[in-house]
């Protein structure tokens, strides 16, 4: 079954979405959200329930809430863990993940320097050894659960990602696990194929910031 | 099984998953975390994965961040849907109601009355009138999903009873359905229990956040 994912032109709050929807293999396509009518139809036909975005269309439903739609479509894909001990700790890992991630997120309000250096100083310093350990505690196979990806990875691989690109790859040398991390994840083909695609947007920048805030303000 | 929850002695992030271990009929102890030193214990013998508050100890695990927990603990009450499309359905409204409670979180940050006033001026008119239309589309029944209690319903009594406390029920007069909501939530024998207990504790205030900024900082 085919999803249509509606977001602004950029990652956001849909990367975990569209990461969960990939690795799970379900095929999305999306609908770019540049301009504020657009926005405020969609309010008024009532398909934005919380009256945010992003919103996917799946099966007849309108779906929302990032978190909420991982968790499903990464349940699709058999990426929540296979006993009730692994879900519970692929849940909790994931939720971590989202504290870690919500470190990249005010780029609108702090602009790109401030929101970089803070993620530096505080949350890189803080969560990379941790993930750092516990990717260790699992036998170093690249995956944090288990020995197949699970939807805490795609929460880190988020991150991570984030980290190279902005950054540089030099800020996870001091910790070789996550190193192997990304390197299994971009090694798996779902993955893999999903970042070399259209699919996969370019990297938040000023010009999508000021975008997004044209639709909302 | 009975669980112990390591948190402040306040309501505060652990409040959520009182209520699901409440509602889940998980009997729980507490222990209040007043001084740094009792904090950094934890910290350093490893209890605290992300090294935050709430913990609770449960089966031998250390379990922790706030959502995960609530998951957990509700789904061993049968409280996250029965079906497919009623578990997707809870877990957006649930995520929903973590949105609209953040409103009443930064007391730290901001102060009791601009937390209040802000909430008054967005959060509850955004967000009540959702919740309100999501019970009458239900039956009025005063659930949310289905003809039972689930954890979307207890994430938004969380709110609901914050908002009676703090604001006063007149607050709620222009949303009957939240208003028959809240008498059913009130009438369920496990969370009645709760809220009449010892467990359930003193709303946010002053003394709570100077009590909470002491261990942290």
């Amino acid at each position: 079954m085919s999803a249509v994912l509606y977001y602004f032109d950029g990652r956001g709050k849909a990367e975990i979405v569209r990461l969960a929807m990939a690795a799970a293999n379900i095929p999305f396509t999306q609908e770019f959200v540049r301009e504020k009518k657009q926005f405020e139809t969609m309010r008024a036909e009532g398909k934005l329930l919380f009256g945010q975005l992003p919103m996917v269309e799946y099966e007849g439903h309108h779906l929302v809430q990032s978190g909420s739609m991982a968790r499903f479509f990464a349940e699709q894909g058999g990426l929540i863990g296979s006993n009730e001990e692994e879900k519970l700790k692929i849940d909790i890992l994931f939720e971590g993940t989202r504290d870690f991630n919500s470190a990249f997120m005010p780029y609108g309000f702090l602009g790109f320097k401030e929101v970089l250096d803070n993620a530096k100083a505080t949350a890189m310093p803080r969560y990379l050894p941790i993930y750092n350990f516990i990717l260790s505690r699992n036998g170093s196979n690249g995956y944090m659960v288990g020995s197949k990806l699970s939807l805490a990875d795609l929460g880190l691989l988020e991150v991570v990602l984030t980290i190279e690109e902005l950054l540089g790859e030099e800020e996870l040398k001091p910790y070789p696990e996550v190193q192997n991390f990304l390197k299994t994840m971009k090694s798996n083909e779902q993955i893999s194929k999903y970042l070399n695609s259209d699919l996969r947007r370019k990297k938040n920048d000023e010009k999508y910031v000021n975008e997004v805030k044209g639709v909302l303000y």
